[in-house]
């Protein structure tokens, strides 16, 4: 018995079986990068490729020494025709917002290119790190320790934002003190605009030489919503996250007709976009799949999402299928035109009758309310729930606006689908479950795609360092046939959207594109999954075995590849 | 593109590449099924261990059949003396009550060892299946498509308990109708306690030559609380889904250092027994895990609960570790001594002051309550939030009792844990999210374990029936060195408890023993668990590499082995 107890107290902090094996799995490294099967910096030409703003003029103005620099030119890897080599290089690198599977590759990736000649230093806790000045120097050992693993709790991680003059001084200021060549910030959409703002900001005067600070950035989020057509497939960790939530989505599926008892609604993280949706919808073959860009495109009303999702509980009632899965992406709510439009009355309404509002029940604030909605704004007000209307009257942000993402949209639905049910079809059985699923999936350990994404991210980003570019976010493309290392210029990814009422330069959220080759293929096989039991029940991403090489469908689909089988 | 979409259409129902590989996944065979190579019937001996019921006077007057022939005397699986070859039985299967993973492999270890001599039929939809004698042949190319998947979707399940005499005749109207020599009961403890009934109900007169019908039972259920000591390590179900939710627990503790900003508290499933908790904690080493098992037998105050996990989460706050998480057993309301009281006073008072009680509001009916209620259960009922005193006075089944379970104690423990801590200790940070895993860890595709657990128990239960054995529940052990069927007499596991008022027979759920090795392993441990970050994130469950070999820790330990890993 000792002998086992003493194995258990040996594995502790992340040193069980899996936890040691997985860091010793070989990561495909693109053959770019590879000399002699050694690992090796890379030069960065033109690619033909460009990248399109529709604000142009605007983003050079604010732009002055990126768009000069770099221009709207999409530049690749290539082999390296000279044989200098750059020593003594000083880079730092920082995670920035929500966690997603791969970063500690991104940090092994360029700690590898960098080699024992140039230095990383890890920035802790995020951006707010990087103005605090909290660094330390990346060891050989924490590489060996981090590789492949889940998390980003090597560095940690914040959601600071850099807008104000005294945050952008300090950040300069840790840059010199540190004496850095260059800073990589892992991120999203909002993280990847703040990179441009700060490559710009630091292009100049920074260093005694009076050369500038490089600044890189790394496409992260598991919302999968950083996405360039075919110059950026995917953002890392969306791959991750979508296994995690198809095996468990996929075990519910596979429950439903063993049980023959339940409806389950799971809610699904993903922010606005419903790319996570879309994945796990193409690996699972729900009945229902819910996706916010077609309602907002098709101008889709709740009570018409509502009947179509009836309409599907009652046909397959009809076919002896009392159960099912409705799958929901997060954002919903605020893709339902009529709802988006309800709700910003409501807000104003809201604010002029406070006085008025307060201490009245339900029935009496739905009276005053009246008076002040639009009819059809009244109606669709009073059809949601009780519990949802007091929700909308009470939990209000500092702003006085509705915290929207604090709407319980799976029950929403359950209960509005449960009413219509009972009046349309009052024989039909509908018990229901809901879930939701999102920090599941930002942790855990990265598939074999994720692993080798980041990785060759991490190498592009190091070789942007060492190559001297600023104001680029790494891409890795061609995943189907060994892959092609892209560099994407940051500021021209920029375009003018209101933000908070004002105009704001940012990287717009890719949605998910009606006409995209994924969507396409859902729609046109999405009737069949909600008649009939075609789901899949995916199972464990592996990471060992035949089936371990599997990248995200819909990646697979909107690039135009003929197969599942990632090939680095 | 054409080509990826007909291969996407091509893997729909459960043929996606994982599903696929997984079937051809060859599951190891205990080799006392196995003459040159292939799956042979055993013959069946006394082994020299027994059951001991405490009620066993009692049993023997119910179960004169059973008791008579098979006694106390458990049985062990022995190569085949003769030669004879057993030909034309019917057999036929069942699944009973909630799914587990590996239900499909029993049924396809019984398949195997009757052989084409013999045939096997599927009972659709449970014990309400067999009643109505819903039967089907099971062919070879059924096994193909199910061997190794998860989920009891092939037969179908359900609760029916089999107790009137109607139902009884109804049972022995099938076994007549098909021709049935035996039934196999795939279940938990009350569905093997109903298959205890059953073989002494039809121990003779049912066939025309006036021999019985024989029952076997394999024991099943993902809560663990059917296992017996060394003769029956753990029943098939529990490894997959402590895994799957082990993956879950384990990515949302890499999220904590990683995000640094949450306590997540996790109810698993798992009934009234904490083994399922136990096994997560053992596998992730959480701040906080509770088991009900301990609660109840040093009779802890709710009070007292609340205390221990404020006191971890102000240590670690005051450390710099805003963050955590604390395990939730699913049945722990029901083994806090002192609310099982309050609560058994609160139904009576509720049932005998309904008209009174009617239309107040809760602090009126607090008033009513308190000249009912002795004075330590109205402290202990005021203290509880609002939300849970109105559910525990209005959520009541047709007998007027609380539905227990439906109280949801991760929210009821984060919001008494919260009041603490701000009183005190008010500077602490404490953000909280909630989960509940359940119903994703009952039809995952079944670990390693799983599948050549209930593989080989298909087999130990089809060798019994055609070695002509009723009365028995299969099991396996010795799983660290090749593995010993056993027959475990199902009438001498009865014992006499009090349910809804009245004496039943039944098998007793096996709870969690504090002077196990695997509870004495978890205390000796956790205060270090609860200090510092030591958890493991074991990642999802493999099916092929170096670490699919796993056993649960709970049952290495329990059973004495010296590691994790099986051995068949």
């Amino acid at each position: 018995m000792a002998s086992l107890e003493q194995y258990l107290n040996s594995t502790e902090k992340g040193k069980s079986l899996f936890e040691g094996e997985i860091r010793k799995l070989k990561t495909p490294v693109c053959k770019v990068f590879l000399k002699a099967g050694k690992i090796t910096p890379v030069d960065f030409k033109a690619s033909g490729l460009a990248v399109k703003s529709k604000d142009a003029l605007k983003v050079k103005e604010k732009f002055p020494h990126l768009i000069v620099k770099n221009g709207d030119k999409i530049l690749i890897a290539a082999a390296k025709k000279t044989k200098e080599k750059i020593k003594n290089k000083r880079v730092a690198v920082l995670f920035s917002g929500g966690p997603a599977a791969g970063g500690h590759n991104v940090v092994a990736g360029i700690f590898d290119i960098l080699g024992a000649d140039n230095t990383l230093f890890g920035i802790k806790a995020g951006p707010k790190g990087l103005i605090k000045g909290d660094l330390f120097e990346i060891k050989p050992e924490d590489i060996k320790r981090i590789k492949n693993t889940g998390g980003f709790d090597y560095l940690g991680s914040d959601r600071t934002k850099i807008k104000t003059p005294e945050q952008f001084e300090a950040v300069k200021k840790t840059c010199r003190d540190n004496k850095l060549d260059a800073l990589v910030v892992v991120g999203g959409d909002d993280s990847n605009t703040n990179a441009a703002f700060l490559a710009e900001y630091l292009a100049e005067h920074i260093k005694e030489d009076g050369s500038g600070v490089q600044v890189l950035g790394v496409p992260k989020t598991i919302d999968g919503d950083l996405q360039i057509g075919k110059n950026l497939p995917i953002s890392f960790g969306f791959d991750t996250a979508t296994k995690v939530f198809a095996e468990m989505v996929g075990n519910i599926l596979q429950d439903t007709p063993s049980s023959r008892k339940y409806w389950h609604f799971i809610k699904l993280m993903g922010r606005a976009a419903s790319h996570v949706a879309l994945e796990v919808a193409l690996q699972t073959k729900p009945a229902v799949a819910l996706i916010s860009e077609e309602i907002a495109e098709k101008n889709m009303s709740l009570n018409q999402i509502i009947e179509n999702i009836a309409r599907v509980v009652i046909e397959r009632a009809r076919n002896g299928k009392n159960y099912g899965v409705v799958v929901v992406p997060e954002g919903i709510i605020e893709f339902i035109p009529e709802m988006t439009k309800m709700l910003k009355e409501l807000n104003k309404a809201v604010a002029e009758h406070e006085n008025e509002l307060e201490n009245k029940d339900l029935a009496e604030k739905r009276d005053i309310l009246s008076s002040a909605l639009a009819a059809d704004n009244m109606t669709l007000f009073s059809s949601l729930p009780e519990y949802i209307q007091e929700m909308m009257l009470f939990d209000r942000d500092a702003h006085g606006n509705l915290q929207v993402s604090q709407i319980p949209t799976e029950r929403l639905l359950i209960d509005m689908v449960k009413k219509h049910i009972k009046k349309e079809a009052p024989e039909v059985k509908f018990a229901t479950l809901n879930h939701f699923f999102g920090y599941e999936g930002r942790c855990g350990v990265p598939s074999l795609f994720d692993a080798a994404y980041t990785y060759n991210l991490g190498l592009a980003a190091g070789a942007l360092a060492l190559a001297g570019k600023t104001g680029y976010m790494a891409s890795f493309t061609g995943l189907n046939q060994g892959g092609k290392i892209l560099a994407i210029p940051l500021a021209a990814l920029l375009n003018v959207e209101v933000r908070h009422g004002k105009d704001e330069m940012v990287i717009e959220k890719a949605l998910v594109e009606l006409d995209s080759p994924a969507f396409k293929y859902f729609i046109k096989n999405r009737e069949r999954w909600a008649k009939e039991d075609l789901f899949n029940s995916p199972g464990p991403r592996q990471l060992w075995g035949p089936s371990a090489n599997q990248m995200p469908i819909t990646v697979a689909l909107n690039q135009g590849y003929k197969g599942l089988e990632f090939k680095i």
